[in-house]
């Protein structure tokens, strides 16, 4: 007399086989939690297994199983192709945009200033002053003389800059929360198995693309690269679902993630190796060889997409295209509260502060691009206007010269917009628009030192023959290239930020395209970052994660305390001992107050309460579904049923009620550690296999249970900062 | 009555301080055997806390302890600047004695042909027929023309081969066997856990550095980039003895040769961001990100100690310098027996077929070099020898145009050369002189596309009205390319060879200085691996490991396999059961009778055999040094002695001999799984933690052993192999 539910459960309690889901929801997470690396590989592995040995049955299932195993580097050209073409149109829309704030073009509005005047058939030497486009005094006034045309000027490149500010935090505000800031932060901790349902999603995506170009046409201090990694992942995600075997397993699609973050920093940066590099250097978790060479292929097509997109056909991708951005101090931002008051009024100064110093006007990667560059001799930049001395120069290689009135105007103008840009750029990270914070740290270094480069050089021409100076630069000898230290501040400034090392070094070589620049760079990103880290060890995007309470485990920090499993377990020395399920002597009404009186999100299994030997773990999730499942659709199970755990169960008396059989959905392998294990090795285990949560034994019998939040607690609570300040499991 | 021995051994006993040796010998490894990175890493640890607890005492402290802090990087900038100088060293030594082969300097016989010319006043269009420069026929007969010179020439040629390949393989024979080769399986097999002593000692240092000079010069078909790796490696190892943090750790020197591996590659190929990929992708085991940022260090000193030594002054850094190298079939070969004469009749076999053909003549990177190369308008080469039509050159932009007879006769020669360099190739690999793979596949992927580009060049000439041709290749237009087939050619044939991707890519790129030509070097990379893939799974360096039965647990193929732990572990389901140690009740004598009956390198120790509750782990060499030391140190231990490993011991009778207490060499953390857990996650914790034994129970009861050398043959077996061909521990 075994009940129909019962043989079904029957059928589908074999071994392993809760992992292939016989109940929907099993094996399944919630929002804002942690998932299990290794289970999650494990049905990766179990699926792989079932189509390889179903591939020898038929031609379909061969095909299936061929079309299978290329999907990854399908779903790779795919996020290459997608990412590169956002990236594309951003940059398109965010150019015309900026324009926009300045004039607009006869010829057609959508042309940006510079293709409205390659449209006209005027000579280049005058290109950015070609009649088809109009600056907004021109077009309302007629003309573009005098202080009244200024003040016009001004107050349209306000107007504009207010209007698309705020359109930006609306949208934001309004249809996708999750589109504020850059992203890394929340990416690197989804990447290490936590899940937010609807950060990578497409509502995210469109709206982060669409705010993005308003915030970056604004010319607010911000900057679209790290924004650019978050649209890379929210494609990855998406297209994620199109394949099954990415679709439904946590695991894999974080493989696809950080191949997406990878392309996501080719195209911001036109830096194919340094994505990749950055990917496995800042980003990611987990990450095997295989999935370092998909995020090579990921990063080169999404690289070759823009390029091949790129409509003005400058060698933008290798030169220099910059920008990333982070929120900072979110949570202490009185203005938080208010975040359109908070964008109007930053924009608003941000706006009015600009637009007279033309250093501040210009766009920031412009900026950059200029204060890199070396003065040549036909250069007609205001930094470029030294005292020409036509006798000693030797083909293209020009003498260090005296500075003229220009580079003295350039210097006060540049150090004011130095201080500028500090402080604005502190006050827009927080905002709730996309913003990233490369481009504006770039360019406060890069300001930096080129005013130090060009205080050097004039140092370097007067007093040539000072002891410093005197081994190396000769009279009238090119000794000092301010342009080369503008780029050495712009890597420092950016390494102090974010620690980047390697990825540093390679994205500025990959920027700049000289290998020959690399021991100044490496040795301005080795100095910042020990600089840095002897002031505080968090780069910004940690320290952003521990301000949110992430429950991230960092790989890069050692733990190096002397505590024992046995301080950080639970239960405490005097608490109530380990609440445990047995494997064949409670009933359903049992397991339910217990699943009613705590919160565990799972419980162990043991023989029996007196031995405490361990036989599995089981998730609260997965008990909950079972029983209720049960109750519903299998005859006989009442309260009083018991609940075997068991591989077999004895005969009962026909009076009994019947049992329950729920081994299908317990973990056989559950994690153990002994009591006297030190915390330096739990710590690594939890990083290296992705863990939950890890049993503690003693000689042998079950003592209790650390979870990963337990182990970040611990870690907070060493480091004397707030345990409770980690929020999630 | 406490014996004094007793006290000593309490005063050590405090938990874990096992680690700190209070015995000489005891945590230290035998040779051919596999580390336990846990316990190594622990052990750094507790050395770093010491260290940091003790430099709040005093000035001296703190001293010492910021000097431990920046000894890895002291570290990394002499195996930079020794790898560098040693890779400078070999190159000048290898470049003089090959140019002996043909003839002398007059103005001094230390002077290279180049060298030697550039020392002469005569004009600089001749420069390689400059008077100083003597061949031997022109120095012993006074001429150089006619048959008999030839064979002059010829002779002394094939005698200066043979003396320096008999040279080379005596030296490696007499004084250093572990310098063959190329050493990256040894070495990728030393970094993923195992102990060779002496492979990477001065002895093999010194011999190697001056072999791969020898069998260089001697003009075999092979490469010294792969030596030297090795070289780099020992250099990281010699210099580890300066710092006792690396000396005596296990684990940190391993971080050091993974850097030190960078640093070889970094000066082999000019390098340093390919140098890094490759030990992350192809040698490295263990790779924390602290270990990628010192590599890229590391490689990049020793990249700039070799340019600024290269006493030529040319770019041969940055433009092409490449080779590597790989035994073959070490096993197979009957030959083997005989090394020496191996040896002679592979260079005499080389040495008679290479001189008639100046492509084979020709070093093999000049020859590389030459194929890499695009025919310019002057270019003087027999490959460049087109009909010129100087009606449609446009500048330096040549069109495609009809091949000469030099092309033609240059097109023979090389399809000779590739059938020898093939053949030739496959027999110089397994030879006891220092070899490397790396030029050699290059030479012949590059051989065979340039002869597929001037193929299809002279195709595009003449059938140009071809569909195929038609879109992109009009008449007089400049559309193949022979030099980028090359190209793809060589990085196609390397890619099949080690099965190298990313790094490949970026090495590749850092030779020719090129980001443009990554797509079509990607490209050929790919299908390269993919192709070879299909044929067998194993690169170059994983068949020798195999082949040498190195216990080598793969980090790339996953294991796919539905087996559980208890069908690995021993003992097998009829064997007896495992052995163990109880806790308090065995005496001096079980103990002793136990090791002398068994092979096994540790034992379980449990709380009874009756429970069979696990306490801990003890290592046999522990324990045979631990009471070894205790029968001849301490008073009153005699073999009925009872030995505890408890933490407190009761009191004894006053009879009875005194006790021996072992908890300090008791690990109290042995990692377990149960007997369900699926191979595919003890296989995933072996591999991550680097464990060398794991224990199985089941419900809480011990019930057997798996060890790395259990799982590496439980992989073989199920992969149709000989399980037996593991052969260490």
């Amino acid at each position: 007399m075994v009940p129909v539910g019962l043989q079904w459960m029957n059928g589908t309690s074999t071994m392993m086989d809760f992992l292939e889901e016989p109940l929907p929801g099993v094996g399944t997470y919630e929002d804002f939690n942690t998932i299990d690396w290794v289970r999650e590989k494990s049905r990766d592995r179990d699926r792989h297994r079932e189509i390889t040995s179903r591939s020898k049955e038929s031609t379909w299932a061969l095909i299936h199983s061929v079309s299978d195993a290329f999907s990854g580097w399908l779903l790779m050209l795919l996020i290459g192709l997608l990412a590169g073409s956002l990236a594309g149109l951003i940059d398109i829309s965010a150019h015309w945009m900026t324009d926009l704030k300045e004039g607009v073009c006869l010829a057609g509005f959508w042309f940006n200033h510079e293709h409205c005047c390659w449209k006209s058939n005027t000579t280049f030497t005058d290109r950015d002053k070609c009649p088809e486009w109009k600056s907004w005094s021109q077009l309302i006034l007629g003309h573009g003389e005098g202080a009244f045309a200024y003040i016009l000027n001004y107050f349209m490149y306000v107007v504009w800059a207010l209007l698309f500010s705020l359109l930006a935090v609306l949208l934001v505000k309004g249809f996708a929360p999750y589109a504020c800031g850059s992203g890394i932060p929340e990416i690197k901790t989804i990447l290490s198995g936590f899940i937010i349902r609807g950060y990578l999603g497409k509502w995210t995506l469109i709206i982060k693309t669409i705010t993005l170009v308003l915030a970056v046409s604004s010319g607010l201090s911000l900057g679209k690269e790290g924004p650019l990694v978050h649209v890379a992942c929210c494609c990855g995600n998406i297209l994620c679902h199109l394949f099954t075997k990415y679709r439904k397993n946590e695991a894999k699609r974080r493989e696809v993630l950080s191949a997406a973050a990878a392309a996501g920093v080719s195209v911001a940066f036109g830096a194919p190796i340094g994505g990749v590099l950055f990917s496995l250097e800042e980003v990611s978790y987990y990450f095997p060889l295989k999935t370092l060479w998909r995020s090579f292929f990921a990063a080169l097509v999404a690289a070759f997409t823009l390029r091949s997109i790129n409509p003005f056909g400058n060698s933008r991708l290798v030169l220099f295209y910059v920008e990333f951005h982070m929120p900072w101090r979110r949570k202490t931002t009185k203005l938080g509260k208010y975040p359109v008051l908070e964008v109007f009024v930053v924009t608003a100064i941000t706006a009015l502060l600009a637009f007279p110093n033309e250093y501040t006007r210009m766009s920031t990667s412009e900026l950059i691009s200029e204060l890199f560059n070396d003065c040549g001799i036909l250069d007609s930049s205001k930094l470029c206007e030294y005292v020409n001395d036509f006798n000693s120069t030797k083909g293209d290689d020009l003498p260090d010269r005296a500075a003229g009135p220009g580079v003295y105007t350039a210097m006060w103008q540049l150090a004011l917009a130095l201080i500028m840009k500090v402080f604005i750029t502190i006050f827009t990270f927080g905002m709730k628009v996309p913003s990233g914070l490369f481009i504006p740290s770039m360019a406060v270094g890069a300001i930096a030192g080129r005013l130090l480069g060009v205080a050097m050089e004039q140092l370097a021409y007067y007093h040539h023959d000072w002891a410093i100076f005197s081994g190396w630069c000769s009279q009238g000898a090119d000794c000092i290239t301010p342009g080369l230290y503008a780029m050495v501040g712009a890597a420092a400034c950016l390494g102090g930020v974010t620690r980047m090392t390697v990825s540093l070094v390679v994205i500025m070589f990959e920027l700049t395209g000289g290998l020959e620049y690399i021991v100044p760079l490496m040795a301005a990103a080795m100095t910042s970052k020990w600089v840095a880290d002897a002031i505080g060890r968090e780069g910004i995007y940690d320290a952003h994660i521990r301000l949110n309470g992430y429950p991230f485990l960092e790989a890069k920090e050692e733990f190096s305390h002397k505590t024992l499993a046995m301080d950080v377990m639970r239960p405490r020395r005097n608490d109530p001992p380990l609440t445990v399920i047995t494997q064949d002597s409670m009933t359903v009404e049992d397991v339910e107050s217990i699943i009613n009186e705590t919160t565990y999100s799972g419980y162990p299994v043991v023989v029996s309460r007196e031995s405490q030997r361990l036989v599995g773990f089981v998730l609260r999730r997965d008990l909950i579904i079972s029983i209720e499942n049960a109750r519903k659709k299998q005859d006989g199970i009442v309260s009083t049923s018991v609940i075997y755990f068991t591989d077999h169960s004895p005969p009962l008396p026909p009076s009994s009620p019947s049992m329950l059989k729920l081994r299908s959905i317990l973990d056989l392998s559950p994690f153990t550690v002994t009591d006297q294990t030190p915390m330096e090795i739990v710590v690594d285990i939890f990083r290296k296999l992705g863990l939950r949560q890890c049993l503690v034994t003693h000689n042998g019998k079950l003592l209790g249970i650390i979870t990963k939040k337990d182990v970040l607690k611990h870690i907070a609570q060493l480091a004397n900062q707030d345990p409770d300040s980690i929020l999630f499991n």
